[in-house]
């Protein structure tokens, strides 16, 4: 289903006499539902403002953002949860208006149960990028082709210029040595995960050692445990980083972390506004 | 005019049902024709094919891209002139295709005579990308947003990490300083453009004074003459860099590049087969 | 005049059975008199602690090296000023004690009426130091090195990882454009100067515009005025850059600076503890 | 004991009034005999040429140097083998003549039958020295500085400016996966070390499988053996990095190398010239 700036549609055509809509100059956010509710539209569309002034591009007023994904939803009629795309370029920033694409939720409870295999990318996050790492575009595309190439793997960490761990592609990462939880600071060059600050807030209310730093490679793989998070998803362990380093899958800590995590988000308000 | 990957039509129309088609994931060509007849198109389709098969994309055959796009401009019937361009991503992958747009060129005889203004860009070419420099693709969207920034130049010269020279947005430059020509190498970290590569066999014919080679910014800005090129235009003479650093526009040198380069193509066979 | 560690000789000779002594493992300061007197000794030391600190190495209390410094002066019995030169290495840091060098400054009061001539180094500042830029030693031998190399001009600038300016291999550097003076800031990579920090409080005595950022080289070379600061000459004009970029020599704003220096420094107590 | 430029003496005494000879400014060469020969002394003489010509200093020829060490050999009359250190400043410069330093072996046996255990630095290798990696000087002096900082281990990995693996701070180091040997290249910044280079020679007699390429840390982390190479002990097994990663110690390859290398060495005229 799409919504093509205009109405919610089965199927759409739309015209387009220009090269500027193939080229990527856009911002964009994912998210999902819970129980039917997108869950933490705000903190989504603040990332997505920011994102567009940057790149100076206009977004829609929240509340007709807000009522047009709704509506979009019902429509849809999906009997599970929904992943929504929505997308602003210069076509649709004119008008103050976007792009939006639902689809029914890959459901992944097994991977929590079992874990995920990972690998580490070969090549380096781009260095001093002109677009800044914060800004979530479909003009950075090494993240897209990165996504491709390594696709026989549920995602590839990506190391920065120094060789830091940063982020996979499409999560946020986290390890857990002795009990520590670690996840590398927004310097190192990573995106500010919606889902990686609220897991930084559910970890703050339970009181679990963490620290904020850069992580060497060594340090990731002899760590305890691993896990990613990202929207779709939310919390998800790693089982083994290719070719032979293996982790606790769900180790003790990941495994509080996912239990807690539905009922800690539904009793905070704030996500859901 | 818009080649849809299926007929040459005025106005399109298209479908989609898919977020990828907006992602930038793709590569294109900039074309242009000299009295109707396409310049250099074997050089720009062999450099498609490389970038295609860096982001494994598929290209048309060249003999069926080449009549489709001889085909169109002739419907298209422009008097003067024309600029294409052309598209490959992951739908007209799959069909072997491709999109193209055709446009009148801009005439720009005035500034090929008075030189034109540039500024430096602030932001440094991302170092150690992910997608090589010489993969032409709207994924590396930076000097896209560089293109927007400095909208109100000719072109900004982007340094790369170590503030050497490497290139304009939109174009490759050089440089003569006591009469010999100098131009960054492949290795700075630009895009290996064909009229560069034309320029270069051009200066070896007349066996003028020439280095490939790092170029610092005060080497650049204490140069006699300056130019660019690109498919568009050819040559094209700088007077000046913003604030205040000034060249002979054209200069000796320059100004005979310019005069010879319109023989020197149509006498050569090789670029318009 | 050489403080051997021990005492005060003309000429000394003293014992070695060890590689350690040539292996430039050491931090250092260098000193000068005004009238016979240390200008700014407990900043030099401040840095020379933080220094050592970095490396390992102990430093003799203030009082003992002040008196050993003043005690050293008066035996050299120049009628002049002095620079002085104090090394602290694995020796002299076990017994907390330094070797010393003492001589008479060169005059450079014609240099300070017509300007000194600069080059740009084409070597760029190392990235990513392991030992930081603070520390002031002599195992980051890159400044000697280009300093040896460069010493057909009075300076040469040193450009970072970005080709941003930092400063030259023995001053710091200062540029003044339409009235308003700038210097690199500390993070640019440079060293903390102690005559760079009193300017920086002459000229908000003066309340005159300044900034501190990332001066890029263009920014550099079409500067109004520019000039240096180093302990042993205070405030020094640059005349012209190789090859051909010329600025006033002194212009308004460094002559202002230099015409008060002296009487700036005499009248503040803190530098003269 | 020590040849101190002019004659070799048990304990000398010599003459500074000078800043310059401690600031280490000067380039060295760690040599060791086998039997009481000096191994590889043309290898390193021709890499201490080098190191000189960079930084303009003047070496002394070959024959006097070579004849100056084996009396000085034959003096400190060490029933053991020796490891020599000679070293050239602005001093020794002057006159073509160098500094020397003998000393006993330290017999390491148990070590090479057990291996030894490693760490990684947390610092990296600084990126675009103005002095090259294939100088050996006391100016480059992070690695003195790490060897210090990690002197609870052997010796101390460095990576790169990327986080590919180096070197150790005294020695080249080569991993086995899969019976493939591994080492990197001189451009990921190493020293070009005379064991690493007569140790490639070993196993292309031997027909090993052997590639020269980038390592990533988690490559080094896999590996199924680790050895290093320097001068003083030739080939040495690694039996862990910290914290937990464990290789075996000696492997096969590792073993077969250590157990073919003095024949190998003794068996080739040029390693004796």
């Amino acid at each position: 289903m799409f919504y093509n700036s205009k109405n919610w549609i089965e199927k759409t055509i739309y015209k387009n006499e220009d090269f500027d809509l193939f080229n990527g100059y856009s911002t964009y956010e994912t998210l999902r539902t819970y129980n039917k509710n997108i869950f933490a539209l705000r903190f989504h569309y603040e990332r997505l403002k920011k994102s567009a002034m940057f790149l100076g591009l206009e977004v829609p007023e929240y509340e007709i953002l807000k009522n047009t994904l709704i509506s979009g939803i019902k429509n849809f009629n999906c009997k599970n949860d929904v992943r929504i795309k929505i997308l602003i370029n210069k076509y649709t920033s004119k008008e103050k208006t976007f792009y939006a694409f639902i689809e029914p939720i890959r459901e992944i409870d097994d991977l929590r149960e079992s874990g995920v295999v990972l690998t580490i990318s070969r090549e380096r996050k781009p260095k001093n990028p002109v677009i800044p790492y914060y800004v979530k575009t479909t003009l950075n595309g090494y993240s897209m082709y990165l996504r491709q190439k390594y696709n026989a793997y549920y995602d590839s960490i990506v190391l920065n210029e120094f060789g830091y761990v940063t982020e996979g592609t499409k999560s946020n990462i986290f390890i857990v040595t002795a009990g520590v939880i670690t996840t590398p600071p927004i310097s190192a060059g990573i995106l500010p995960g919606v889902t990686r600050k609220i897991v930084l807030e559910l970890i703050e209310s339970f009181n679990m050692d963490f620290e904020e730093r850069n992580i060497e490679v060594w340090e990731l793989l002899s760590a305890d445990e691993i896990f990613l998070t990202h929207t779709s998803v939310g919390i998800i362990p790693v089982r083994r980083i290719v070719p032979n380093f293996t982790f606790n899958a769900p180790g003790i800590s990941t495994e509080t972390l996912i239990n807690y995590w539905q009922d800690f988000i539904i009793a905070n308000n704030e996500y859901w506004e």
